[in-house]
């Protein structure tokens, strides 16, 4: 019975780099750079806050790495208080936040970096070492949310059933590469469709890849076969991710999000959605959403696809509406 | 009067390549190669009905294209009568109909070769010379399409309002470049959104390059951030292409048209097609869906975009239920 039960979970040692991709060691953070994928697997290494916010900036991490960049970055920022402004943490931590909440606009980045200053406020008002305190909450954080991110892909696992066909748009950063790993590990055949998602290619370069290192079955659709799969019954399931969520239950996630969901809603497939709950943003309407610059879907490959001056349009995320999500599937599972 | 009437029309000076891309000069056909454009405007030189087969498989033309080359395949095909088979032209007109009928599924390539075989046997059935009879005819055949796609474009002029975003998909082979011309000419600010049209691109290479050619307002856009255009009411009509339609008003069309509908549908807004009404086929479960080659999803550009070995599924259309139409804008205008 206990050995079932391993065999079923997620350990730690079947992560991926997507699941975990940005770590500190020795000082340095190492940042997965996912731009590159599937062609190589390399880290950018990033010292400073300035720098992490350029990371997140050129989108070389996003979704769930910009979380750990955001709280890492900290790290960086304390390492100089010895050096220049040991007298005043709190002040350098507030400008260290500020620089993070102006990396992006659509994410909740403001949630995180004041989660932090308010330990550090409360670490001031009782007279606790700053960064000590700091240092000890971020980290058991971190610790935090690794095990829920496993217990979620424990719990993805056991929601996939036998025979089911996903459909899944962007990336949603390991946890279904990982379940996946556990339906294969149960030998519970799983299809997995995932869509391109243009113009960064996320679906195809890092859902596809990470996929197919677990050995799981995947293929991979344009951005505008949704309809097509969903009309022809080839798809049973949609999970996707959520880059921020509101009170009300309405979501922000990658462009293309909104018009899976209401799909989904037309042929009656059930929509989950992978959920980080937050009472912090009343509704979806609230939430701003970033246009990225017209010419990172100009280009592929660093190549202009069309001569002459076409302009663009790249809205970065898509704010669904809670009516039409089937299940919400949040970090805190059990 | 008469000249704001002039002013208003589409003329044939004004045609674009994409409106009328292949042409019959000196025995040879002219067939425009989509796939190089923008990059060039270059055609292919087709001399005979298997070269005529290839570009159609090829897909170096496509929608309208095709029409024009199964048509004019015809007098590719009679060219040899005289040196081979003088005797049975009746028979190979068949063979040229059955070689056109077996290049690409989705088209009603047997409705047009149909018709010129009618007019074959027509003709063999009161002791005309065949050839001419069947060479007169598609010329005439021909030139009715060009008037009524002609009258289609002002028809399509008059359609859009001041001040309209248009959502467009793939290509239409120049109507509305044209249309975008005439309101051009009259001063009507109209705004087009293009899809890009994964994986071809038509709608970043073919329409954006010809609405911008005529001086058109025009951005591209992903073809995930419909719901995004359309939620933030961006653009309030859709005026897409057929390549082929029902009796009961369902339609085949690229890839993408359907999620289209269900979310102009969702989103209340307008969805035109641009139809060649047919009574040969009952509804849109009949017409068969080609399934392209995965490498053409696969690749970018003629490079792969993903190393190993993830499959793809390349559905080239989609069957959208006349439901989702608002209007039919017909080829027969008048």
């Amino acid at each position: 019975m206990l050995k079932r039960k391993i065999n079923q979970s997620a350990v730690s040692g079947d992560e991926t780099p997507l699941f975990w991709p940005a770590k500190m060691k020795g000082g340095v953070l190492f940042v997965l750079d996912e731009t590159l994928i599937p062609d190589k697997v390399s880290y950018i290494k990033v010292t400073t806050v300035d720098e992490a916010v350029k990371v997140i900036q050129n989108m070389k991490t996003r979704a769930f790495g910009q979380l750990l960049v955001v709280l890492n970055a900290f790290f960086l920022g304390m390492d100089r208080f010895n050096k220049v402004s040991d007298k005043q943490p709190l002040a350098e931590l507030v400008k260290i936040a500020n620089a993070l909440n102006g990396s992006r606009p659509t994410f909740p980045f403001a949630e995180v970096t004041g989660m932090v200053l308010h330990w550090a406020q409360k670490a001031a008002a009782q007279d606790q070492d700053i960064k000590q305190t700091v240092t000890r909450n971020i980290n058991g954080y971190l610790q935090g949310i690794r095990t829920r991110r496993m217990d979620r892909v424990n719990c993805i696992a056991k929601f996939v059933k036998k025979g089911d066909c996903v459909l899944t748009h962007c990336n949603v950063s390991g946890e279904l590469a990982l379940a996946a790993l556990i339906c294969k590990k149960e030998k519970k055949p799983v299809r997995f469709f995932a869509t391109e998602t243009r113009p960064y290619l996320q679906g195809a370069k890092l859902t596809c890849w990470e996929l197919q290192k677990v050995g799981a079955d995947v293929t991979l659709v344009a951005d505008n076969a949704i309809g097509s799969l969903m009309a022809d019954q080839i798809v049973n399931k949609v999970i996707v991710g959520s880059d921020r969520s509101c009170a009300n239950g309405d979501f922000a996630n990658k462009i293309g999000t909104y018009q899976i969901a209401v799909l989904a809603k037309e042929f009656k497939i059930p929509f989950y959605v992978l959920t980080q709950p937050s009472n912090r943003i009343k509704k979806g309407v609230d939430i701003p959403v970033e246009i990225r610059e017209e010419g990172e879907l100009l280009r592929f490959n660093g190549k202009k696809i069309l001569p002459g001056k076409v302009r663009g349009f790249y809205p970065g995320f898509d704010i669904v509406p809670h009516k039409f999500v089937t299940k919400d599937i949040p970090i805190n599972v059990n």
